[in-house]
């Protein structure tokens, strides 16, 4: 096993030193270059971690996987890399790092995914995403939550609400869900995302297994009767156009990973539902590097 | 010290329960509510890192800062949280969440922020961001970076090079940057973004002190010389339009906190120069929660 890191690049001529290739046999720290200034007599007692290098990292380089669309492929542990060429597309050419996802998974002890909770306004999606982020906060646990409505207050406060708007705003909070998986993050993306086809592109732009979807199958009527933002209310006075539910359709999740009901006419607590999900991340291995 | 946590808003009708109000004095996992599900049973042996809510968090809860264009609003810890009240804008509701940016920066140890790297094309942002993320994880810290060339793969492949889809670019950039940031992440944004209004305005929406710009100080002729992906060829033979500093100009930095330069003719190392960075963040304190 041996991982060659290349630094010198761009500089290489500017240097007047050779081509500076780092060779390693060792897994460890020991993986990272000796450099002039050896970062290793710079380690603080803020490092408690193990910080390593995942000893399949380097064949799992040599079997870079399928290319997607935006030029990026995944290897079979879910990084996102570059085709190993470093293919150009039009003038953008893809940077590739040493520090892949993998290696921040193992820094974090979890698995980056993408939990989307998805179901009507009013069916309990945020409350469910903040019992889950609490729940697996107090474990240890980075997450990360993308409410539909925080997100329209910075990146997407460009858009409004025409369909077209809404399938772009779902668009970027999907391509940014995916940035914090990759970055190691539990993202939890809580989203009315009424369509099929907006889900089902996320799923598609992320590694197998990393989109999980939750569906919070929630009676109309329930979500209605709660109404906790007076936005029904709002839609049937026909002050709102196009509110899903009243005169804009949701289609549920035909294979969603985790479906959650009430109990007859009882819902469960935030936090046995949150149990729920992490039940699932727990069983695939997700609350583990 | 009080902490108070309302989980039952959406559902206290349907539960027939009271209210649910968790009440907590100590600090450390008893400030998790205690459900019904005791988390703490479950607690497994993957949790190795201390997760508990800053001892300073109540009172920063209560000195709720200035209320920004986007509706949120930072503490003395530079946590985004809801104005007290959880204003309404129109028709979108900021949702708040019991764990905050100082709760993550607690269990990451260290404090999420933004490291903006500007300078022109070639010279050195990318290899300086790799060389940065690399010694930061050597160190247990969680480092994500955003490329300017990469993000356009993903999040901004809806975008031209039109001085629009630019400032759209860097806009996005900013936005998720901050959420990064927000997240307890070290975010290295790895953009030309040329012009001091696109960089002073990320800069306005994160709080003080944790957007930290590294000007790329290299001379144009360098960068030129350089030309890693041939794009001042391709802007020299008329090829691309508004190259930033062959026909658009680049405004350096005024007040950059880190200004990275050649000796000479020479150039650092990108450890050395990564190096120079981590100085910054420890002497402020951002290796550390």
């Amino acid at each position: 096993m041996i991982s060659v890191v290349n630094l010198s690049l761009v500089f290489n001529s500017f240097l007047r030193i050779n081509s500076i290739e780092y060779k390693s046999t060792k897994v460890g720290f020991e993986n990272f270059p000796t450099t002039p200034l050896n970062f290793r007599q710079n380690l603080t007692s803020s490092l408690t971690r193990s910080v390593r290098i995942n000893s399949s990292r380097m064949s799992a380089i040599k079997t870079c996987g399928e290319i997607h669309s935006d030029g990026s492929s995944y290897d079979s542990n879910g990084s996102v890399r570059c085709h190993e060429k470093g293919r150009r597309f039009g003038n953008i050419v893809w940077h590739k790092c040493s520090v892949e996802k993998i290696d921040r998974q193992e820094l974090l002890q979890q698995k980056g995914c993408v939990i989307w909770i998805t179901g009507l306004s009013g069916s309990g999606k945020s409350t469910l995403a903040c019992a889950l982020t609490r729940a697996l906060h107090s474990r240890g646990k980075l997450t990360y939550i993308l409410d539909g409505d925080n997100v329209r207050h910075g990146l997407n406060s460009d858009l409004t609400f025409k369909p077209e708007d809404r399938a772009e705003n779902i668009r970027r909070i999907r391509e940014v869900a995916k940035l914090f998986s990759d970055a190691g993050v539990i993202c939890i993306a809580s989203v009315i995302s009424p369509y099929r086809k907006d889900r089902d592109a996320c799923r598609s732009i992320l590694p197998d297994g990393d989109f999980i979807e939750v569906f919070m199958d929630m009676p109309l009527h329930v979500c209605e009767a709660r109404d906790p933002k007076g936005l029904y209310k709002l839609a049937r006075a026909g002050k709102i156009e196009g509110f899903t539910g009243v005169d804009d359709p949701y289609e549920p999740p035909l294979n969603a990973e985790i479906t959650i009901q009430m109990e007859g006419e009882v819902c469960s607590p935030p936090e046995v539902m949150a149990e729920k999900v992490i039940s699932y991340l727990d069983a695939k291995e997700y609350l583990q590097a």
